[in-house]
C-alpha cells in the first residue's frame, strides 16, 4: 500500500475531517471539515504532517511520491476552480500556510498569491481590469516570498517602498499607483537578485515545491523548537502544509471580507454579530485603518451606526452567511467566530473556530446551549474554563480607561483596585476608617498587618511570590493583590517608593490588576462584577456531577459566610494564628511565648482561651450543619514577636523586664529557615499547653453553639506532623482535653482528629500515620516548598527566569507539580487507605482552587478540596468536569 | 502438651542455653550455658517471659501450673545443694533476679537472700559461727525486700541505721556489731508493720511468690515503659525471673568475690587480668570503700601492689579460675569480663559477658583472635563498633583528670581541646599564630569563620545542630567541636559569655570535649590518640571484605591527604564556596554578586578562575589516580557577602559606590529561608557564567595535572536538582566548555557530569533525570532537611525534647532515616537505574561515616559512601560488616 500523502478538499471531493489533525493538522483537518459540510471553501489541499516527518528523514528533500500526490491534487483544483496554476491569463493562485496539530503561532508566516510571476500580473490585471491590484498583489507576494521562502531581510525591500513614498509624498500605501508599483516590483527584484545572486523564481511549480519544503523545514527552526519545548509539544509530530486557491475581496466593490460572532462574546447574547469591509482584504479589517461596517442592526454601536450594514448592501451575501453560520454553531456545537470573503459578490468561508468570549458570555452561551437542546449538561460544563469564572467575581479594570502601566508583579489575587499609597497598616486603617480608598504598599506583609490589609482596597508588595502572606491572605478576603513586585524599591523612613526613576509618595494615587499583575499610574476606572441569572443555575449542575466536596479556607465570620454563598459545604482549613493579633490578645500571646516555664505559660493562654472560644462560636453558627476543620498553631512563635520599638517597650513594661531583655529573647527565638523550624505539632511537643487550651476552647464553642440549636461538626487538625508518634501524642492530648470538657458540660459533639499531610516524610510514612488519624488534609502549599525544596517567599527572584526559559510550565505554587509533589499525594492516598478504609481526604493548599490541580485531586481519590472563599465555584465547576471527563 | 514455664539450671541438670534469649531472657540463658559447660555457677532455675506475659494476662496472678513447675525446680535445687528453702538450720537462700531479653538497667532492683526469717537467720548465725554476717545478712535482705517487693519508700529504714550509726559514733557500716544489726532488724520490722499494717512475711515461700510477682510486675512499671520506648524495645517481651541459689563471699577469710577480664581492656594485651577482695561481697569491690587487691602479678599497679595476689592467698580457687576464663573465652570467642564469688575456698561463677573494652584494646583483641585462630576474619570484623573507632583518631580527655562540667552541647566532632576564648575569627587566627591554643566561641560560624576555625584548637557554637556549618567543617578539618550549646549566651560586644550566673571573658581558659558534647571550665589537660599496628591490618581485612567504595568530602589538599592516609578511595564531594573566602577572592566575589549585567559578572569571574584553577590542581595532586567530584557552587549568593561595618566601606570603596547602595543591595539579596532559596543549580539558571566559569577552571588543572603525569577522573556534580530539564540545559553549558576547553589545550580529559540527589522531588524523578546523569551522590543532609521539613541549624531548639520523650530514637541527621528519606534513596536507586544501568552512585552526606547509614547505603545498592577524612576508618570497617552481615 502507498502512503497517502496529501488530502484535497473540495466541493467535490473532500478527503479529510476534523477528527484527522495528528495527520492534517489543524488548520488542515478544519478546511476539510466545512467542505465536507457543503460550505462555500476555497478549493485547495492539504500535505500531510507525516509527509514533513519524511522530508527531515530523507535529507531535506520531497519525495517523488509526495510531488505526484500533490500535481495531482493541484490538477483537482484547477478542474474544480477552472483556473490553471501557471496560466497566464486566468492563473490559479494559492496561499501556502503551515499547520500543525495544536496551533503554534509565529512559528511561520503565510505566503499569499503564490504562483504569480512577471506574464501572470499582466494577466490578472486585464482579467480584473485593476491593474494597482495586480501589481500591488504580487509586490505582497515577492515579499512575503522572499522573507519566508528564501529566508531574505526584508527590511531591504521596506526601506525602499518607504523611500518611494517619501518620493511621492504619499502617508499611505493606498495613495501609491499601479506604475509605483510596477516599478517597486523592478526594484525589488534587482535587489534579491543582488544580495542572494539568484533572480527570483518566475516558475510557480518551483516556488511551490519552494514554499513546501520551507514550511517543512520551519518545524525545526530555533523558534519553533523553543517553542515546543517551553510548551510540551513532541518534535515528532511535524507540521501539514496548506495550500489553497486564494480569494479577493479587494477585487472591488462588490468584494469585500468580514468577521462574525454566532453569538455576542461579550454577553452571550444570542445574536449574530460581526462586522465587514467591502473592497479590503483581511489585514486592513484588523489594521483599523477603516472603520469597519456591522453585517447587521443589532452589530451597530455609536463609532459605526452611519454605516451601511452588509445585509442592506449586498443582501444575498449576508444570506448565505446567516445559513452557514446557524449551520456551522449547529455541527460545532459552540459559539462560533467566522472569517469571510466576498470575491465579486461570491461569499467564501475561510476559518471558524470556537470563538473566545468573556465568563459571563461563556456561561450564557452554555445555558443556553442547553436550553436548545444542542448541548446536554455534561457537554455544558466542559465549555466553561473554571478559570475565567474569576472574572465574574471581581471588580476589573473598565477595559476603554486609559492606562499607564508602571511595572508588572505577580498576579497573585484578581480583581483591580485603585487607592493612595500607605506604606503602613496601622495608618492604612486609619485612613480607611475616614473614607479613603487605600492601596497598601509593602515590602512583604506579615501576620501583623491584618489589619492594615483588611482595611485597604488592594495589596502590592515587593517580596513574596504567589503564595507569600500576602497572596494567600489577599485570595482569602478576595482583594486584589499584587505581589513580588522586585521593579519596586520602598524606602519607609522616607515614606516614598521608586520604580525605575520615578518616585512615589505617601498619599499618590495607584491602581493595581491583581489579575495581571500590573501596576498603573494615578487613578484608572475599574467596574463591579455582575454575576448573570445563568450563573447560579450552571453552578447546580456542577454540583450534579462533581464526586469531589468543595471547602474552603475561612479564618473568620465573614469570610465563611463569603464562601458558603458561593457553595462550599465546609471549612476546610481555618487557621487559628490569625486570630492571635488582634490588640487586645498580642500582648497575652507574647507572654506565653516569654515565659519561662509552663505555669507562666499556662497563665497566659488562660487569658487567650475566651477570645479563641469566641472565635470558634462565631465561625461554628455560620457553618452551620457543615463540618469546621481547625487547624492547631502553626507558624513559628517569633513571628508573634514585635519588630517596632514602641511595641517592645509596651512589652517590656507589661512583662517586667529590660527591653534588653525582650530583645535578647526575640533575638534568641530567630531562626535560620522558619519554613523548617519550631513550628506546627513541633511547638506541642515542647509547649503541649498550647494546643490544649485550643483544643479546649474548640470544644467549649462547640457545645455552645450545640446548646444553642447549631449543628456543628469540628474537626482537629495537627500540623507539620512527620512522625507518626508526634500525632499519636498530641492526638492523646487532644482526647484527654475533650473528655475533661465533654465531662465538665455533661455533654458530648462529635468530631474528628487527624493532621495535615503537608512533608514528605509524612506522605512517605502515611500508612503508620493514618493508624492515628481519622483525616489526612494534604496541605500542599508546604509539601510543594519541601518537595522542591523551594521557598515561595523566596522563589520569586528566580523562579521567573524558570518559567521564562520553559524549566517550569506553571509555578507549582498555582498548580500542582502531579509528577513530583504528586507522587506524594498518590502514594499517601494509597499507604493510608491500606491502613484504614474510610479514612477521610482532602486538600487544602492553595491548589485546592485551581482546575488541573483540582482533576487531578478527583483522580487521586480525594474526597474534598478546600480553597478561599473566591475559588469556591473555580473548585466546582473544575471538579464537575472532571468527573465529567472521568465518564 | 502442657507449657514449661521453668527451666532449671544445674550441674545436675540444665534445659536451657544461650540460644534462649527471648524465652529465658539475657541472664537465663547465660547462667544456663554455663552450667551446661559444667562451670561451677550456684544452681537455680528460670522463669521465663511467658510466664510474665500469662501473668499479666491472667489479672496480675501467678496460675497454678506454673507454680507447679516453680515448686519442681526449687525441690531439685534443693536435691542438688543438700540445702532446704525455709530450713531453720541450713537454709537454701535466693537471689531473685529479672532478666529480659536484652539488657534493660535499672527496670528492677535484684533482691538477694530471700528465704531469710526471724528463725533461720539464728540457724544460719550459728552454722557460720558468725552471728554478725548472719544478722547484717537478714536487714539487708529486709531492706531490700521492703523497696523491690513491697514497694516502701526505704528512707525511713536508711534514717534509722543513720541514727543507729550516729548513736554509736560510727562511720562505717562495718563499725556496727551483732547486736546493733539485731536491734535495727526489730525496728525495721516496727517501721513496716506501721507503715504498711501488714508484718514483714515470714514464709519463704510467701516471700518468693511475691518476690516473682513483683518482677513480672516490673515489666510494665512506668520506667520500664518509658525505657522500652525510648529504645525501641516491644511492649509484649516480657521479662523472665531468675531464682538461684545464695553463695556468700562474705563468710570469713576464706570467702571471697571479685571480678576478672581475660584479657585487658585497656590495650587489649593477652594477659590475664583482675581484682578480688576476700571475706567481701560483690558490692564492695564496686563501692571502693576497701582498695581491691590484685588476682595476679600482670593485675599489680601503683596502689595494689602492696596487696597479696589471689594466686597467693589461695591458689587452688585461682587456678580454678585461670582455667574456667580460657573455658569461657574459647567458647564465646570474645575476651570476657567475669564475676566471681569464693564461699569458704568454693570458687563460683556469677556471671560472664564480652568485656567492654577500648577500641585499640577492641582492634587488638580481633587481631589477636584470628591469629589465635578463634575467630576468622569474618567475624573479627564484626567484634569492633565501628563508631569506636573514633576514639583511636582524635585526642582525648585524660580520663584521670578532673573536670568541672559547665554545660553540655551537641557532640558534634569528636576529640578533647583546651584553649583560651576567642570571640572573633579573625583574632582567633592572629593569636594562633603567636603560639596561643584558642577555642573559638561563636553564636553560629558562617563560611567566613573558616580561617578563625583552622587556626583554633576547638569550636563552641551556641546554636546550630549536628549539621550546622561549625559541625560540618569541624568534622572535615578533624577537629573537635561542641555545637548548639544553649545555654551559653554570648555578648560580642562586651567580649563575654554566660553560662548560668558564671561570666567568662575573652582570653579565658575553656576546655571542650567534642565527643560527649561537654564544655568545662579551665584547662583540663588531654592525651594524643595513639594508633596500633594492629589498626592497619584489622583495616586491610575491612577492606578485602566491603563491597562499598569509601571516598571522603575534603575541599583541600590537606584534608584530601588526611583521608588519603585513612584509606579514602576518592573524593566524594569538594565543595568549592569555601575556596572563595579566601582575602584575595572574596572582593572578586563580592564584585560578581553585585554585577547587574552578564557582562560585568564575567568579567569578575575572570579575576577567580585562576584562584580556582589552583584550588583544583592542588587536589588532583593529591588525588593522583582516584576520582575527585566537584560540586560547583552551591550557597546561595548572600553568604558571601560583608556583615561588618569595616568590611562593608571597604567593598563600597572597591565598586566605587556608596556604602548605602552596599546595604540595599544586600538587603535585597536577603531570604526568609535561605535554605530553600536561590542557591545550588538556581544560581546557574539564572547566572550560567558562575558554573561556566568553574568548568572551566576543573578542566584546565585537570589537562595541567594530566600533562603533569598526574592520573585525574574530575567528576563534575552539580547541586539541588529538582527538574530533570535543570540539569539537562546545565550539563549542555558544561558539556560546550569542557569542549572549548579540550580544543584549546588540544588535549582531552576523561570525566563525568552528574547531579546530587538532594531534593524529594529529584529523588521523585530520578527516572527522569538519570537521562542527563553519570552518576547520582544522594546530599542525604538536605535530603533529611527537605524530607522532614527540618532545618538542621533550627533543630537543636527542639530536637533534644524529641530524642528525650522518645519521638525519635536517634538525629536523623546523625543516623539516616530510613523509613522516610530511606525511601527515597531506594526509590531513586530502582528508578535511576531503569533508566541507565550502569549509573554510578554513591552519598556524600553527613551520613556516609555513620555505620548504620553505611549498611543502608550497602543494602540500597550504592556503589560508594563518602564521610569526612576522620570517619574513613569507621565507613571502611561499617561497609565490611554490612557485607559480612549479608552473607
Amino acid at each position: 500500500m502507498t502512503t497517502k500523502w496529501v488530502y484535497g478538499f473540495s466541493a467535490k471531493n473532500t478527503e479529510g475531517n476534523r477528527g484527522m489533525k495528528p495527520l492534517l493538522g489543524g488548520k488542515g483537518a478544519n478546511l476539510a471539515e466545512m467542505s465536507s459540510l457543503g460550505l462555500p471553501v476555497p478549493p485547495g489541499f492539504t500535505v500531510t504532517t507525516e509527509a514533513c516527518l519524511d522530508y527531515e528523514k530523507s535529507g531535506k528533500a520531497i519525495n517523488d511520491d509526495i510531488k505526484g500526490q500533490v500535481e495531482k491534487a493541484l490538477s483537482e483544483v484547477e478542474s474544480v476552480t477552472g483556473k490553471k496554476f501557471g496560466d497566464n491569463k486566468n492563473p490559479l493562485l494559492f496561499s501556502v500556510r503551515s499547520g500543525a496539530q495544536v496551533s503554534m503561532p509565529g512559528m511561520m508566516d503565510t505566503v499569499l498569491n503564490l504562483g504569480m510571476n512577471d506574464d501572470s500580473v499582466e494577466g490578472m490585471a486585464k482579467l480584473t481590469g485593476n491593474e494597482r491590484f495586480a501589481w500591488d498583489s504580487y509586490r505582497r507576494f515577492i515579499q512575503m516570498y522572499a522573507n519566508v521562502v528564501m529566508g531574505f531581510n526584508i527590511s531591504l525591500l521596506e526601506h525602499t517602498l518607504e523611500d518611494l513614498k517619501e518620493a511621492r509624498e504619499a502617508k499611505e500605501d493606498t495613495e501609491l499607483s499601479a506604475e509605483d508599483w510596477k516599478d517597486l516590483v523592478k526594484v525589488y527584484k534587482q535587489i534579491i537578485l543582488e544580495e542572494t545572486g539568484k533572480s527570483f523564481p518566475q516558475d510557480p511549480m518551483d516556488q511551490l515545491w519552494q514554499a513546501i519544503a520551507a514550511v517543512f523545514g520551519s518545524w525545526n527552526n530555533p523558534r519553533a523548537i523553543k517553542y515546543r519545548e517551553i510548551n510540551g509539544i513532541p518534535h515528532n509530530w511535524g507540521t501539514a502544509v496548506n495550500v489553497q486557491s486564494m480569494v479577493f475581496g479587494n477585487m472591488g466593490d462588490d468584494s469585500g471580507t468580514g468577521v462574525c460572532f454566532t453569538r455576542d462574546p461579550s454577553t452571550g447574547e444570542k445574536v449574530f454579530f460581526g462586522e465587514y469591509l467591502m473592497n479590503a482584504q483581511g489585514e486592513d479589517v484588523v489594521a483599523g485603518i477603516r472603520t469597519p461596517a456591522p453585517i447587521n442592526d443589532f452589530s451597530k454601536n455609536e463609532s459605526n451606526n452611519a454605516l451601511k450594514t452588509l445585509e442592506e448592501v449586498q443582501k444575498s451575501s449576508y444570506d448565505t452567511l446567516v445559513e452557514i453560520y446557524q449551520k456551522l454553531e449547529a455541527h460545532y456545537k459552540d459559539m462560533q467566530d467566522i472569517e469571510f470573503t466576498i470575491e465579486r459578490g461570491e461569499l467564501f468561508i475561510l476559518q471558524t473556530r470556537n470563538g473566545k468570549r468573556t465568563a459571563a458570555a461563556a456561561v450564557k452561551i452554555a445555558a443556553d446551549l442547553v436550553k436548545e437542546n444542542i448541548l446536554d449538561k455534561k457537554e455544558a460544563l466542559l465549555r466553561v474554563n473554571p478559570e475565567d469564572l474569576n472574572q465574574l467575581l471581581h471588580p476589573r479594570l473598565d477595559p476603554n480607561a486609559e492606562k499607564i502601566i508602571l511595572t508588572t508583579g505577580l498576579p497573585a489575587s484578581p480583581g483591580a483596585a485603585t487607592g493612595t499609597i500607605c506604606f503602613n497598616s496601622e495608618a492604612a486603617a486609619q485612613r480607611a476608617e475616614s473614607g479613603e480608598a487605600v492601596i497598601l504598599v509593602r515590602q512583604e506583609t506579615s501576620p501583623e498587618d491584618i489589619g492594615g490589609m483588611v482595611a485597604s482596597k488592594g495589596i502590592l508588595t515587593a517580596r513574596g511570590g504567589m503564595t507569600s502572606h500576602a497572596a494567600v491572605v489577599a485570595r482569602g478576603m478576595g482583594k486584589p493583590c499584587v505581589a513580588g513586585c522586585s521593579d519596586l524599591t520602598i524606602n519607609y523612613a522616607n515614606g516614598e517608593m521608586k520604580v525605575g526613576t520615578k518616585v512615589f509618595k505617601d498619599g499618590d494615587p495607584l491602581t493595581i490588576d491583581g489579575g495581571t499583575g500590573e501596576v498603573m499610574e494615578g487613578t484608572v476606572p475599574t467596574i463591579a462584577a455582575e454575576i448573570s441569572s445563568e450563573f447560579a443555575s450552571f453552578m447546580k449542575w456542577a454540583d450534579e456531577y462533581r464526586k469531589l466536596g468543595v471547602r474552603t479556607n475561612a479564618d473568620n465570620p465573614e469570610d465563611s459566610e463569603v464562601a458558603v454563598n458561593f457553595g462550599a459545604e465546609g471549612i476546610g482549613l481555618c487557621r487559628t494564628e490569625h486570630m492571635f493579633f488582634a490588640p487586645e490578645r498580642i500582648l497575652a500571646v507574647r507572654e506565653m511565648i516569654f515565659s519561662q516555664n509552663q505555669e507562666d505559660r499556662e497563665k497566659a493562654l488562660e487569658k487567650l482561651l475566651p477570645y479563641q472560644r469566641e472565635d470558634f462560636l462565631g465561625i461554628f453558627k455560620v457553618m452551620d450543619g457543615k463540618p469546621v476543620n481547625i487547624r492547631l498553631l502553626d507558624p513559628p512563635l517569633h513571628e508573634f514577636l514585635p519588630h517596632e520599638k514602641d511595641e517592645k517597650l509596651e512589652l517590656a513594661e507589661y512583662l517586667k523586664i529590660d527591653l534588653d531583655e525582650v530583645e535578647a529573647r526575640s533575638e534568641k527565638l530567630q531562626e535560620f529557615n522558619p519554613m523548617l523550624g519550631h513550628r506546627g505539632c513541633r511547638l506541642a511537643v515542647t509547649y503541649p499547653e498550647i494546643y490544649k487550651m485550643q483544643v479546649r476552647a474548640i470544644m467549649e464553642a462547640a457545645i455552645e453553639a450545640q446548646k444553642a440549636g447549631v449543628k456543628v461538626y469540628p474537626e482537629i487538625m495537627i500540623p507539620l506532623v512527620g512522625l507518626a508518634d508526634e500525632l499519636s501524642i498530641l492526638r492523646k492530648d487532644a482526647e484527654e482535653v475533650i473528655k475533661t470538657v465533654f465531662c465538665e458540660k455533661s455533654t458530648e459533639v462529635k468530631h474528628k482528629i487527624g493532621t495535615m499531610i503537608e512533608l514528605p516524610r509524612a506522605a512517605i510514612t502515611a500508612g503508620e500515620i493514618a493508624h492515628h488519624a481519622d483525616f489526612f488534609s494534604f496541605g500542599t502549599n508546604d509539601l510543594t516548598q519541601t518537595t522542591f525544596g523551594l521557598s515561595r517567599d523566596d522563589s520569586g527572584k528566580f523562579l521567573p527566569s524558570y518559567v521564562k526559559q520553559g524549566l517550569m510550565k506553571v509555578d507549582p505554587f498555582v498548580a500542582l507539580d502531579q509528577s513530583g509533589v504528586g507522587f506524594l499525594v498518590e502514594h499517601a492516598v494509597r499507604e493510608g487507605k491500606k491502613t484504614k478504609t474510610d479514612i477521610h481526604m482532602g486538600i487544602c493548599g492553595e491548589h485546592g482552587g485551581e482546575p488541573s490541580s483540582v482533576e487531578f485531586c478527583h483522580r487521586s481519590g480525594l474526597d474534598y478540596v478546600s480553597c478561599s472563599p473566591f475559588r469556591v465555584p473555580i473548585a466546582r465547576l473544575a471538579a464537575a468536569q472532571a468527573a465529567v471527563r472521568e465518564s
